[in-house]
């Protein structure tokens, strides 16, 4: 791997939370980019990403620091993008690639290259990278490393343009995945949208069980371990990005919430009839269904 | 610490699966025992405990290997238990304690005591630390290390049962907790047994989940990052083990199952009005929650 190959020579993120920020710190790192700049609606946030070395140059100008970039990354909650780019998209350099790192992208493909001007470009992009920890002091250079990264371009995206992207994100050391917008987020749905939601519900079921005679929160917190940590554990990610993944790819979570809801009627019928074999049967397909999944 | 405290001197393990061989591997490494037995229905588990080093002598007889015994920890399918303490009843030494480290409590404290004979004593055991891997192979001597160990003694069980299989469990490096019975069983309803019945729904329903256009199973194995395979981490757990913890705790366990179907539906009902503002509380509470509970 050549960690000197420079794609692009400016690299402008917008936004510098988790992901921004980490891709500010893995760009400089590895040399990928001669300027980096940190643009936030917030002067602080911008502040950070320099203090920790996540950017060259920044501050809380978006359109104004947009205009030199080669290549802009907006890592923003998927719903803020398209006002977004409509407010930056005058002051593009001719050229100019647009990429995002979103959880969902139909929508994006759809909203943002008509607000573009025909001489800038946007292909959608998503690191399946990330953490339950937010905001840029929890960035880090090598949060991309082994990730896949998934573009979604369209029949119209010019092939010279997603291999240069390609390339960029093997010098980030992740490993580029191409997917048909809407493949993407029904993939998604299941193996990340879904989770997220049943690990936020199963963390408010549990801090709000205790009626009547049941333990309280500082026995529960007391006796927490492993699985109950583990299972919740995506449950602490940013409300924000999550309420805009859920609206931006509805359709595809309902229809994954409502195979669990199946799953989980199952499980409830079992439990009822204290049907000990078809228990049985629950945990040993899904203990099937997990390791056919993840290779641990 | 003193490790080399032996409070009792020979201590017999039926079943050496994942806490029964951790159990023997603890009590060997920290010289808590002067003899471990290992004892289970089949001779090859019995024979790679000993292979292991997590006991002293095995066997798969399990009444007669129980005889010598000072202590003797049940480490089977928690319904498995009743029948194995009527086998093993008239041949306990008089003054042996039984104890189990299974992971409901108000059953067995029940149904085991009347088995015993008056000069035995049992009291209700369950050690807060596990792993979703199974079998004697995934055994560790520090399995025990810093988790929380329930005990659930009876009004009627003496004090010095209870402070001496206390300090038997400080010397595995564990911190006990006294705990009424039925509470004991609505606790772990909560923290633990909901999250694997959440936890394998889910699997099975990812796995099952890709309809006419959707994602292969090859693509989303692909794909699948850190969210999906923690929150199902412990869907690949004992199938045996969670049916009889779900039998024994029923009621609780579809109490907790309630309260969770609850809020997913609050979550769907969100979703479908795209009312972004419900979604958005939804997740702050849940995120709120999640830190509440975990401090991490």
């Amino acid at each position: 791997l050549n960690h000197s190959t420079v794609e692009f020579e400016t690299v402008a993120l917008v936004g510098v939370g988790l992901l921004g920020g980490s891709l500010g710190l893995a760009l400089r790192k590895r040399r990928l980019a001669r300027r980096v700049i940190a643009l936030a609606r917030r002067p602080e946030t911008a502040r950070r990403a320099l203090e920790i070395g996540a950017a060259d140059e920044g501050g809380s100008d978006i359109p104004g620091g947009v205009g030199g970039a080669d290549l802009v990354v907006l890592c923003t909650p998927v719903l803020t993008m398209p006002a977004l780019v409509e407010q930056i998209a005058p002051r593009l350099k001719p050229g100019a690639l647009v990429t995002d790192v979103g959880s969902t992208k139909a929508v994006l493909v759809r909203e943002l290259p008509p607000r573009l001007r025909p001489e800038n470009l946007y292909v959608g992009g998503h690191p399946m990278a990330g953490s339950e920890k937010t905001g840029v002091e929890a960035a880090s250079a090598d949060l991309f490393v082994g990730a896949r990264y998934l573009l979604t371009p369209t029949p119209d995206t010019p092939v010279a343009a997603v291999e240069r992207l390609e390339r960029w994100i093997a010098g980030l050391g992740a490993r580029p995945v191409r997917l048909q917008p809407e493949a993407h987020d029904r993939a998604v749905a299941g193996i990340s949208h879904l989770p997220h939601v049943v690990a936020a519900a199963l963390a408010t079921a549990v801090a709000s069980e205790p009626g009547a005679g049941g333990p309280d929160l500082a026995t529960l917190r007391e006796l927490i371990a492993g699985g109950f940590r583990s299972t919740t554990r995506i449950a602490a990610s940013s409300p924000e990005m999550w309420r805009d993944i859920c609206l931006t790819n509805q359709a595809a979570v309902l229809e994954a919430l409502g195979e669990f809801e199946r799953e989980l009627a199952r499980f409830r019928g079992a439990l009822e009839a204290e049907d000990g074999n078809a228990l049985l049967e629950a945990f040993q397909q899904a203990r099937r269904a997990r390791v056919e999944l993840v290779a641990d």
